[in-house]
């Protein structure tokens, strides 16, 4: 059975391994003030071009947003969200549970669009009832994003324009950052992003560690007595050094964008494949996620040998499906998958 | 000036104010154990045709929409409401605080429809991916809705089915129940809503008291400690005793339903008088709100000697303002609004 | 019956049911922004001696300290209170429901020592683990304390003193105010207080109004967006003016402390036969709460003519009892008391 | 620099490693659906005795005693804890974050006493006002605590039997409780601990695992939809086979006991020399934490070589100190240690 169903199938890139089996009987304090800890959050700065950045680990995506979410948006605000972005549907109200709203603006191809985050910011401000109301207080945001599309510099740029015109820290949720920053054409390096955002996460999880997001502030902005907070949430690693090995080892040598490459150039060879076999690609989506449409034959006909995920229906008769490539997808699973399409 | 802007402009019904000066100093009990919120208690439950309601009395709307539906719904759920409701927009946040999602189903008139309901239920279960999303846990409608308008008694058996058939509470925000039951050609007497209903409440803020919401739990199903419940959201009236007087007033010979009467009689001569000078009104509404729309210069004639309230944008040069009556509107003001139209 | 059992077992003053009485009918704007409004909080802050005092009306009293101290503590902190301070004991979790721990201080009769705060604080940040614990984030006192004890002026400047020494907010519950500020032999004033904390209220309540509690922030530190905060915690009236009438009437000519100090008088009346007829009376406590010691016979005699408090066990064979006097005792029933003693 | 700080300084087991790097390239489903997951549970439900437990993998400690008691425990009640509970002084408020406040009992040795927990619970149903006050809705304790202590079965069950009288879950903290299975004179097995307790959980992080607690429900008594509600904690991990591989690991061929006697061997050896050398022990603690008296000069000495962890302060001149051993502690490192004492 093929496994094209996500990005997080496989463990760990045997090199992150290694380093753990090597280290393993180091005695090392825990909460994350030991050595690699320290070593991973300096290469994360160098890569982001951002000197004084603060940067955390922590384990997972949902904890990560639920974390950041609620501890950079004011007790009376919510966060401003695409209706399809995870945050909003696929994390079992982790947001509300810590007690804010998430206020929703179109998604487009799964992106925020600055013209319709600036409508509803205007339409709140002018309601004369809007001290009753959520105020919008962040700005929430996934790149790649789910339908696996990426944002260009300048809309991006125009977002965060907005987001600070209404004094709201714009983040970005990069649990596949990866794979957005070795995307072909595409124009935002990690510089850029730690540039014109507030705060944003490099994701391990899905992009070659075990576990782990690496969050990055970058505008001296980290929320007052962080490492407590986290604590709070039930955030807090003990072993934090585990997360340290793992970011110092993809921040070394070009690990972390080299492997993504790979899940990019299998997903080009799939989407090309699939072009041409005429499978309607229902998005501009050049990462390592593959919205494509099929009918129910084939769905079902694939699924005898292809582990694919569902995404959403398309219509009465098709599905929009996803096929997904990781870090760790091989040629020859490409290959055999090509074959099948 | 003319004041229609709201239906909560005024104190009380002066029989309110006179019960409360006659009893000013007896000495009663705290915390709604008093004989006066025992007999409104009872009242209530006869007027509901439900011998074992559960009722209790709380200040404000706000206050009782947080309470009942965090009371309400499991910990892992969250409320469906129109997406106009009450709870999702102006009640800055009071459900997302105690930790629920608001769900939306569109808003017909403001009112949700069983067909929606149904398909965001269907669709949910029907996601391989819906453990880990937000369950519908409870749903919640306002009758009559922000818009005026209301439910009949099949749209309102309907919506109870579909929610009873995914194990929902059905809760009926009665803010303005009084203008509801008293509007020409409803079908929805208090007692259908005590049986169709899981739990609801009466209004008196909107409806002759000086505030006061009594909420009905119908079939056994108050949620445990409910005192304590209502106690730890801060909504405990330490004298409940005016509370009781209140609603003990209200519902002793049908003073309720009089004075909502005369709101929906007031409401009934302007909307003929809108009319007739060719206003468009939007939605079949027929309670004390009435919603019509106007053009800027309408708006600006008439603002110089009445108060409305705006609603929303109808249009790019069209508004949707709302001229709402009460039960304290007097014919006199009545017949001076309608001659400015 | 004789009723002693507590201060709110009455209505109002009969000039506060007056001008609601005279303004029943009157079109006024909702949720505060009413003229008898301006006016109380006009009042307020000149009997504060604080011109440039944020005065803000509440309801009641667990409301007013969940929405207060949820809304000046961090989320990393939580609230430094006696041990059996009424947040800590008596408002069924409402702190916690908002997701504050209430720290404690032993209470010595109901009063926290600076002393024991300072030792909290410093031992919280010689604790090498203190990032794992609750940070102390704002300090809690009741003045009149649930014993019915009072700060003096130097106990207050110590507590604030070491407060602000540790950057926290100094809170002080006055449910009871005019009590503590009208009791023989207390050197603390309304500007006094004013002066020294950052955040206090002013009872209605249980000062002659029906409801009310004015909250007062002097220090140009009234939390973000506090409106919008109020009505997320279900705590904003919708008829605002019910408050703004309250506390207009009795910031009128003395009312407050007029009213206040008759309580004060028939409390010392029966303090002074208490003590004559061999009573032991457990607290310093000059105001209108006499916590005293009984033994069950005597306890089960009273009980056939007069309602009063339980407050806490003294030993195996006695009780603490409360006698509470009010704004409305009269001499009558207290003579009457005094004969049954 | 010898380190005796803790027992969460080295890793993981080698074995533990070893299967983490044979099924590294495995492709597996997430959130534990995985076929490791599945044959840890039934390994944990075996070792139970308890054929129909239901068993959750979570990641870190803190986490698990929030998730747990936030989902066990009723809105309007807290869980009763030791005063120097783990949850009550250590886990930077995570359990108020989720709404409950945390009911004190004295520790004594660290441990809860059921004549304590019975008379906080008859004293609270027999309080008057108890309806205005948190109610105790689940019971938490530490098994080994925090001191290195341990019920025995007796003890235990007399908790339990409280508890249960009061209609609360007993919750067992066991972090440690590899320690506590294999510590010298417990007469309390893992059998014993799914009979005797609601809920508990097998510490991974602390006893060989890189990471992990498992949880157990043995009373078919899991909360409804618990992975979402895991979820909504933020605490599932997307690669959940990491969790069961851990476990499957430890529970196969007695692996979680033998290296848990390890630590409990090495600090039987620790135990006997301060004793030997006259240092005071001042709690009966048979497990892998060894509370001692030092004073500072020896304190001093010792940390030039030595890494221990401060507890408490004993006197003005005394400290308690922590040695920890763990799995991981050696002969040779013992042995170094004692020459040093």
């Amino acid at each position: 059975m093929l496994n094209f169903v996500n990005d997080y199938s496989e463990g760990a890139h045997p090199q992150i391994l290694k380093r753990m089996a090597e280290t393993n009987m180091e005695q090392l304090p825990g909460y994350g003030s030991d050595k690699y800890t320290a070593s991973a959050k300096q290469k994360i700065r160098e890569a982001c071009g951002c000197p004084d950045a603060d940067v955390w680990l922590l384990v997972g995506g949902t904890q990560t947003n639920q974390t950041v979410i609620d501890t950079i948006t004011p007790a009376y605000a919510g966060v401003v969200a695409a209706t399809n972005g995870h945050v909003n549907v696929h994390e079992a109200g982790a947001i509300e549970a810590t007690g804010h709203k998430v206020l929703t603006v179109p998604g487009h191809d799964g992106k925020i669009d600055a013209a319709d985050l600036e409508r509803l910011c205007a339409d709140f401000y002018a309601d004369g009832n809007h001290t009753h109301m959520v105020f919008p207080g962040c700005v929430y945001l996934s790149h790649p994003t789910e339908y696996g599309t990426l944002y260009s510099k300048a809309e991006l740029t125009a977002i965060a324009d907005v987001a600070h015109k209404y004094d709201m820290p714009l983040f970005l949720d990069g649990a596949r950052l990866g794979y957005g920053l070795t995307a072909e054409g595409t124009d935002l390096t990690l510089e850029d992003i730690a540039r014109i955002t507030d705060v944003f996460y490099i994701g391990g999880t899905k992009v070659g560690a075990l576990f782990g997001e690496a969050v990055v502030f970058t505008k001296h902005n980290t929320p007052s007595h962080f490492l407590t907070q986290i604590k709070q949430h039930g955030a807090l690693l003990a072993k934090g050094w585990l997360l340290g090995l793992q970011f110092d080892t993809l921040f070394t040598d070009g690990l972390y964008t080299r492997i993504a490459q790979n899940a990019n150039d299998m997903a080009a060879q799939i989407r090309a494949a699939l072009t041409a076999k005429g499978y309607l690609l229902p998005h501009d989506a050049p990462t390592n996620q593959i919205p494509v449409v099929m009918d129910q034959p084939t769905i079902e006909r694939l699924s005898r040998d292809v582990r694919m995920d569902f995404m959403e229906k398309y219509d009465d008769t098709h599905t929009v499906m996803r096929i997904c490539t990781s870090w760790a997808t091989t040629q020859e699973h490409t290959d055999q998958l090509i074959a099948l399409l």
